[in-house]
């Protein structure tokens, strides 16, 4: 009786976006653990069990599925887009070092997924196609000036930046103060892209000059990438394409 | 007659971690364009043309790209690992933006895949699971002084890095410099994760104390992940596991 975790990456919505390697783990699982939303996208089927749990309690579901692989039974971890991207692998980790020794030895994989920042890029163009960071705007498990330091730096760096979480009901004043960070520190017009639900039938994709950018143009579910002080726009008919070119010039 | 020019990411090796999305691409693709290696992967059909070029010809491949599409043909550029990363996607738009207006309204869409930092990262652990850049280190298209740049920021932002084209036959002293500068920024024995040909039969993983890292430990096809100044390692029977928590203390 050998349990496992798998750790998977379910991508930012579309089944287009499941690797094969994630659905040959979920028709292998006798065990599906996960937020609500991302439990769903699991077909049920006889043999296996769907524990579906809320969100923020990442940690408990981190031990119980720990627990089921400990009593010999092959758990799979949904998360959506990639599960090592501030999604649950790291949560898996933590419960693992936290809790007893055995855990440690038991077969633990991450299987990774289509993260949003990529999913995004890719309908917008490469606006991430040189160097790029990605941010965590969520200041639930780290000091906001953390956050800030870390704007100011990539500014600097003149990095593309990615933005997971930018904006949530309960923290409403985050954005707000990042928009302000990135006009001041940046200085210029340079591409915004909010990209809302990609790959879901609610995708909605716009691109705004850093000036413009507002606050209400993000929300949980938006991903929002800044291009780099070399991020070009190309116009044409419909959207247009945001890339960043591989070259910068001595 | 509708060409259409689809910009997709292979992965980075395995078969299990191409997308359905860019299977059904290529499926219905009548020419494949790319790096020798990676048109490779694309099984040979009748009704399919493939056009297999050598490294450093981006652009040359995406305006022969572009130009079939114009032609009415449906063409696959094939990238390896997320063609928005540090591969095909930002080439093709130069070449649509230097090439002629009619080539702006081509249908042209970049399929994401999984990218190796990603890949590598999901075999280690998840050494990415807070913050963090993503970094070419070549200095083919841009000068040393700015990798240098972001560098030593990325340091000071306390961000997990990741490195692409870490070190070549050609340019064999820019990692050298790399890891004399990180020793120097972070001052500590943070891990750090050298993954060679993940998913592929090659696949070659090891984790290294910065103060212990050495030039040759990379090749062109290594990635290399730097942890957090919190990045921690679980020491366990066989590989450990590296992992960045998702918390920070203020």
């Amino acid at each position: 009786m050998t349990g496992s975790v798998v750790i998977a990456g379910l991508g930012p919505g579309s089944e287009t976006l499941v690797t094969p390697e994630v659905s040959a783990a979920l028709a292998k699982a006798t065990d599906v653990v996960g937020y609500i939303p991302y439990v769903a996208r699991v077909a049920e089927r006889p043999g296996l069990t769907l524990h579906p749990s809320d969100n923020r309690v990442e940690i408990d579901r981190s031990r119980h599925a720990l627990e089921m692989a400990s009593e010999g039974r092959n758990v799979v971890v949904v998360s959506s887009g990639d599960p090592g991207v501030f999604a649950m692998a790291s949560a898996v980790f933590e419960a693992v070092e936290a809790g007893p020794e055995e855990w440690r030895n038991l077969d633990i994989q991450v299987l990774p997924g289509i993260t949003a920042m990529l999913a995004a890029a890719a309908r917008a163009g490469a606006p991430l196609g040189h160097d790029f960071c990605a941010i965590n705007l969520s200041d639930n498990l780290k000091p906001w000036a953390l956050i800030e330091k870390r704007l100011r730096l990539a500014a600097e760096a003149d990095f593309a930046m990615a933005f997971y979480n930018p904006r949530s009901k309960s923290r409403p004043e985050g954005f707000e103060k990042t928009l302000r960070i990135l006009q001041d520190a940046c200085g210029d017009a340079r591409p915004v892209i909010f990209a809302r639900a990609v790959s879901t039938p609610d995708e909605q994709l716009s691109v705004v000059p850093l000036t413009e950018c507002t606050p209400e143009m993000a929300d949980m579910r938006t991903m929002v990438l800044v291009g780099s002080s070399t991020t070009r726009i190309i116009e044409r008919d419909g959207a247009p394409i945001v890339y960043t070119p591989r070259s910068v010039k001595a």
